[in-house]
């Protein structure tokens, strides 16, 4: 668990979008976030106040987080030295990036010397169990999408939004490392062993109270060979009561296989819906959503009218319209 | 890999079924197999000569096999003792065990001091990597079964035996630490890290020969949602031209989940051939495989005509009938 508030580093950003990371979490958990820490030549900017290490710690701040991608996979010198001075001054460390904090000597030393803590979040810190299949109390959403990176992350955070803003009980589950920079906490499901997938994310979503909901973070596809097995264990140790469909209607095959199309809705509901339902038979399908993006307002609401007349289930882009539509479902179950 | 041929190490088993590894590799590979070492108080018997490490060494032995399990998950000084001397005399050593050799200290000292290898199966020593989905030239089958522990193993290593007797090319391509320790080359798929499982299963399966066939050792079910996702990355990343459904009929729930039925077969290929054709759109069903040991031999017979009535497709229990109508039915394809 990543102690909150964060302070965003930022770094050297060459643009924005290099800073995606931090927009993620100023954008779903603001009040996680005190400031930004921004250096010379930095492109981004995160709308927060721009604070020294001194005056983050004095608001309160408990972890720097990078918020920003390194250029080619080398954490720098001129990050180094802002990375060892937070340690040194109080500051834990969080990263999702690919070159862990750990494995730099000079952090794990100075860490290691002020008893600080260095969080890589794409490395599990946890045995997990191996799944025993148990009903839990408490209810589950997962979102399963016709392929990879359609948008499941967004409906789930976009969801748990709409949830709490109606009074409903939901938590955000994080399982990639995105999402758990942004909560503080989550399984990085891709890189837990084999056996144990269904495991931690049983270990993710516990017993609670009967109508909370778990907003499970969707993984993969069951129809990306490349990641199936992920998504299918979010599945079956998930035992969603709910699934959202979610897709990209542009995309022209899988992401990262020209080889492949991309499934049907109906072929994703046909698939995914008799596999769920072997951990939890009442488990229903109760919404799509579509990532329009790529398409106009006329486009998008035309192509959202069309798959909900099709399927008959309440159908939204949540970054256009939002997720209340997808909330009412949950409640309405 | 595993150098071979193998000295089996019978250790001080208890009795026969602690030395169901040893059993594996004499019934199956004989040819891999010199022969045999017992300590006092050993009760099992593979019918191999038994031999002094020294004859072992003379008769070409390469690799000293533990084909036993250790009580307590400990290895004991007797059993050391052995070990130690096998590596210095100039053996490898290898080993399913859930203790691994590697972290035993004098073993990993002897072993490099004398420039011997320690084969732990269960440790993934590959960097594999994600799976690309790409058509390789060959073909491949692959068991999949209503729930765990219901003869896949058996049934892969059965076909590939009846398909060397008819002149076919064949591979078995082991999954699992038995089989990994069985062919001396492998996989140990549910210890692989989940983002590269697909991939794992490429890496094992390359192109080949037109009419070469891969027998992929099937692991888990589908329908068991503690593995579900490990056979989902087989079926994907194994691209299967063709299935064998298994099945146990007498198991009263799904193993180690006393709450979840078996499926029926019927489910098991509806549910596993579309999923299949995702990554092989030409992939068939081309037999059954049933486990019929808890089945007096009239019963066995009456129950695989049934299934074969029903389904349409040779049935047959590989230990009692063979797998000659499996192997037929896969040169027919």
């Amino acid at each position: 668990m990543i102690k909150t508030p964060y302070l965003l580093f930022l770094g050297d950003a060459p643009d924005p979008l290099a800073a995606k990371v931090a927009q993620g979490i100023k954008d779903w958990r603001p009040e996680n976030c005190v400031g930004q820490f921004r250096m010379e030549g930095c492109n981004a900017d995160m709308g927060l106040p721009d604070m020294t290490l001194t005056e983050a710690l004095e608001a309160g701040a408990k972890t720097l987080v990078i918020g920003v991608a390194n250029r080619g996979g080398v954490i720098s010198q001129a990050w180094k030295k802002v990375l060892v001075q937070a340690l040194e001054e109080g500051l834990d460390l969080a990263s999702g990036l690919h070159n862990l904090l750990r494995d730099e000597e000079d952090l794990a030393a100075v860490a290691k010397a002020c008893g600080r803590e260095l969080h890589d979040v794409r490395v599990p810190e946890v045995d997990y169990p191996i799944a025993n299949g148990k009903k839990r109390s408490g209810k589950r959403v997962l979102a399963v999408g016709t392929d990879c990176s359609v948008g499941k992350m967004y409906t789930a955070l976009a969801l748990d939004k709409a949830m709490r803003e109606k009074g409903m009980k939901s938590t955000f589950r994080a399982t990639g490392q995105t999402g758990i920079l942004i909560t503080g906490d989550g399984v990085p499901l891709d890189a837990v062993v084999a056996d144990f997938m269904a495991g931690s994310v049983e270990w993710l979503t516990p017993d609670n109270d009967d109508d909370h909901w778990d907003i499970i973070e969707g993984q993969g596809s069951l129809f990306h060979v490349s990641y199936s097995g992920v998504t299918m264990a979010l599945v079956h140790g998930g035992a969603p009561d709910a699934l959202i469909l979610s897709h990209e209607p542009t995309r022209a095959h899988m992401r990262g296989l020209p080889d492949y199309e991309l499934p049907t809705l109906e072929a994703l509901r046909d698939t995914a819906l008799p596999l769920a339902r072997v951990a939890n038979p009442a488990c229903q399908v109760v919404g799509v959503s579509i990532n329009t993006q790529h398409m106009s307002e006329d486009e998008a609401n035309a192509y959202c009218a069309e798959v909900e007349a099709k399927l008959g289930l309440p159908t939204v882009d949540p970054f256009r319209h939002g997720a209340d539509r997808l909330a009412e479902a949950l409640a309405a179950l």
